[in-house]
């Protein structure tokens, strides 16, 4: 194999180990009546419930479905899952919807109602949830308080992404005004026992972040809602109906966000099935059989995409020449998820692939380093690519072609510079979602 | 020793393996009339020559000039260095003159005058030439060709920063223009034997970079210098001097920067006496020693400070949470030279200051995570710090203050920030410069 191959090898067979299937089975067993989860050992009599119900929302939880389907057989009775447009699998018992995302649609309110039908004709103490989330929930799944409409809602996102508010003040205005996010899908299933099962798309896991937290407390406040629609001038800005909503909420008039040690959660439990690390884990596990020394630096990456670059090929060159942090041949794996700041009129490409063009900027000229970054649910921003695969000579080839390397990270227009190379890397849908991979590899 | 004193400890104790007594005698070594140097086995039969003359530039020359008196003792004949204010001693032979950095200044001109007094009075075979180059010497020891002034060097200077000229385009016409820069000091001191010491400040230890190169060829042309003014349309800016001496030298009439493969090169050797690497290797064991494992993660970190305090960071949080890339307790080491890009009115602050607090910023909370950020020669960017020591509960104690640490690194204000909660380190001047260190320590 050339190192590009054993590059997209390496990504490829990791992938595998976070898709629905292996993550699902490797965490759920089922002996006679009672489903084991996780290395836990939380345990379910099946036989004390007189129904399983499945529920799910996110780009994942179709497939998770069907593998739990699998898994618990004829001990399901029913179930309702939403996932994003062209991400449903077909299923025999529990229903498959389709919904938007990044930004929610009709259909994402539908999902929310028929959620609301079906848990609360099943909610009793004889019914076992079974919560399938994944990234992509929080749009995917929408069920706006009542009062309040889905333009409400979209009204409310808007204001709160244009005034600068920060992510939590922005996630504690979001979980109180709808009726699933901020534990309040816990309290719509109380009294039934409720298993939540994650495959995380957030940075360190918090599971109150993780798809708006539906089934885990809320620590924000009617108060603290206040205080930030007050701090950035907002209640003026407000639709009719959100600003009465408000000013009841306030004055203490309707109930806050369930909080930690409220009775909703009694009989509530949360587990991540499968996150980032458990991807490094596969890749470096794979890179090791192959004879490759390997380091796992960091499952939390986060910036500039092209900073980030820039900081692994710092890495890598120090590999290749004084065999720290790695004696080579290495293998250094990372993951997380950067972001972008696009300028104006920017080109096109996603974090990957803008990641790989910076990375091959700086270690130009080094015969022996390579790297691939990609987003494991197969797409990198608005292109049909899942990331690119670069080398030290990268930029040479490309200058080769009349192209400048420098010149396209400016203008964010890394997918044209990688495609006129042959350096994408494509993969199709594959079905799960745990952010960003990047592999080095430093030959010797 | 708390894990704060523990980073000083590591930090200061590794300061003295970079310093020019150690790095010279380590590198070193006269056997009665041999002078034996590096690993490379480069020896000189001192009582071949007739003298040896000392010269140097650079932020530690002077102080290396000190030390190499002290190991060749009456072997040399005499000598010139040039520092910057403030960071001479006091030598027996070698007489020490100091000037202006960042900026060139008149006495940077009269050290070029005297460097080439001296050199030519000494210039023959019968002379080893010993230049001892450190960071700094680039406007310290300054000497433009003839027909060029001082002010001629110093208004091209400007026309390249501001015309967007990329670093390897300004270097080409630095070099073009000085009678030391571009391995035109070999010339200068041909035919006589020179061994260039280096102790590296630039990234990758590139030698016709450090210093400019004055003892190394130079791959730049007449032709490239006439590109970068056409490319930039710089004749028109150039003061009367500078054009004609350009237009000269494009039309073949002035000679070219000596080339690899030129008979000025044939006596010389250039050797790194220490770099960032050291320095980092040197930190790592002492962690070692007091029972951490230990990672040297990268000697070549640059792009901006506080992305790379994101990225320390990320791995930061992974190594506390997962034991990876290092196994608690753990010393994680890096080095390099990062950037601050300032806006509009900025406060005070370092590349160090500004690492550290966007560090602190994303591992607030986790309270066995510390980080040393530090300029090995005592000073980061223009405050009288080093650096920064930081932890997990630097964002929280800073806030019981009032303080927002997002604010002030938004600001660029983080030597307000970090003095008001006495997190700023303090080591007055080093004598040395091998970039800057980042010590991440992790404990159980």
């Amino acid at each position: 194999m050339t190192p590009a191959q054993t590059l997209r090898h390496i990504f490829e067979q990791a992938l595998q180990v976070v898709r629905p299937e292996p993550m699902l089975t490797s965490c759920l067993t089922l002996k006679k009546d009672v489903l084991i989860v996780g290395e836990q050992s939380l345990k379910f009599d099946l036989s004390r419930f007189k129904r399983v119900v499945v529920l799910g929302a996110g780009k994942a939880s179709s497939e998770m479905a069907r593998v739990l389907e699998r898994i618990l057989g004829p001990w399901i009775s029913a179930g309702l899952v939403v996932t994003k447009y062209g991400h449903g699998v077909s299923c025999k018992k529990v229903k498959t919807l389709e919904a938007g995302h990044p930004v929610p649609d009709q259909n994402s309110l539908r999902a929310g109602i028929e959620f609301k039908n079906l848990i609360t004709s099943y909610q009793d103490k004889d019914t076992l949830f079974i919560f399938l989330l994944s990234g992509g929930a929080s749009s995917l799944l929408v069920l706006p308080e009542q009062g309040l409409s889905l333009d409400d809602k979209m009204a409310l996102n808007k204001l709160l992404l244009s005034c600068g508010a920060n992510i939590y003040e922005i996630n504690a205005l979001r979980k109180h005004v709808s009726q699933i996010k901020g534990g309040k899908l816990s309290k719509m299933a109380y009294p039934s026992s409720l298993l939540t099962l994650i495959i995380s798309d957030v940075i360190g896991d918090p599971l109150d972040v993780i798809g708006s937290g539906p089934t885990v407390p809320d620590s924000s406040s009617w108060a603290e809602c206040k205080a930030i629609l007050d701090k950035y001038e907002l209640w003026d800005q407000l639709t009719p109906s959100l600003r009465t909503y408000f000013e009841q909420g306030v004055k203490g008039k309707l109930a806050d966000t369930p909080k930690s040690g409220d009775k909703f959660f009694s009989h509530v439990k949360n587990l991540i099935v499968g996150n980032n690390f458990t991807l490094l884990t596969k890749a470096a596990q794979i890179a090791t059989d192959l004879g490759y020394n390997t380091l796992i630096l960091s499952s939390e990456l986060q910036g500039e995409a092209k900073e980030a670059g820039k900081f692994l090929a710092s890495i890598a060159k120090t590999a290749v020449k004084h065999g720290c942090p790695c004696a080579l041949p290495c293998c250094i794996v990372s993951g997380g998820e950067t972001t972008v700041r696009l300028g104006q009129n920017p080109g096109l490409g996603g974090r990957n692939q803008e990641l790989a063009l910076s990375f091959a900027l700086d270690v130009e000229g080094l015969d022996n380093v390579f790297l691939l970054s990609a987003g494991s649910d197969g797409t990198d921003g608005p292109t049909d690519a899942a990331g690119a695969i670069v080398d030290g000579r990268t930029i040479k080839q490309a200058r080769s072609k009349g192209l400048n390397g420098q010149n396209f990270l400016t203008r964010h227009d890394s997918y044209s510079f990688l495609q006129a190379i042959d350096a994408l890397l494509f993969t199709g849908p594959t079905y799960t979602n745990v952010m960003d991979i990047q592999i080095i590899l430093g030959e010797k």
